[in-house]
């Protein structure tokens, strides 16, 4: 139990990546962390791309920033969606600011590059959005998992046991 | 890595429950484990029940039971094909007799009231089968994670992580 007491905010929309949202859901769940789903609205269903759900528990502006040692957002793409909301962006910004664990793994990264934090920070993603993620000024290397600072990124659903052990080395 | 070099089988067929075969298999991963998956053909994709796939490497009939550590069954309606193959049904004795780990998860426990080797044994499920299980001698708990000498077994995608840090420890 690694992270007990720790706190982790996880964000979901249509279509997420399933196993990328739930593997490191279920991972940091196993170490003792404490996980909460929002989404647009509180005590809503959302499914994966293939269909898995997962009911959310707050929506995205009912989150604290500062009540939350990570965030997490999965792939697929839910990220299209979850972008477009500002008390996201300013979540994601209050927490980076923070030094908060920031977790993108896939898609993810357009959460990312909307809220404004990527400029001259080390990245990886699907390969999809490499373009993005240069434009929003962010270096992109192709690698399973890379670390720059509190943020952790990784490309796809087969690189999630590296992605969830950083997570994990970089919350304790 | 604490499990590295350790050899574990997966068995699939289509509707396997998705989060129950890739929880555990990404989180051995993670531990340096090398994963085979095994289905009716090699080189078969297959579906989970919400339509994650997963490429199976060989046919049931090729896995030796004597190279494995461990064989890992998932839930959904997969256990009910899974269940028919008689070169399954050995591969479970042979495994059992040898004290290899054997994980099942939900409906898995159908895959291992076939190969007989339930009678006097303390396990779950899912509570759908418990009436299967009873019948075939099992002694049946209404627990997240039941530990019988080298068996271990869940209910259901919440106790995943119970689930897989039991198969870890257990595979130590």
């Amino acid at each position: 139990m690694k992270l007990k007491n720790k706190r982790i905010l996880c964000l979901v929309h249509e279509a997420f990546e399933d196993l990328e949202f739930w593997y490191p859901y279920y991972r940091l769940q196993e170490e003792g962390a404490i996980l909460t789903v929002a989404g647009e609205k509180g005590g809503e269903v959302y499914h994966g791309k293939y269909g898995v759900p997962v009911t959310s528990e707050i929506a995205y502006g009912e989150a604290d920033p500062n009540q939350f040692d990570a965030l997490l957002v999965p792939g697929g793409w839910a990220p299209d969606k979850i972008r477009r909301f500002a008390e996201v962006r300013e979540l994601v910004r209050t927490m980076n600011q923070r030094g908060a664990v920031l977790g993108q793994i896939c898609h993810a990264g357009w959460v990312f590059i909307s809220a404004g934090i990527l400029r001259g920070r080390k990245v990886t993603s699907t390969p999809a959005i490499r373009d993005d993620m240069t434009n929003a000024g962010a270096i992109w290397v192709d690698e399973p998992v890379v670390i720059d600072g509190n943020l952790v990124s990784s490309r796809r659903p087969s690189d999630l046991p590296l992605y969830a052990r950083a997570l994990i080395d970089l919350l304790l």
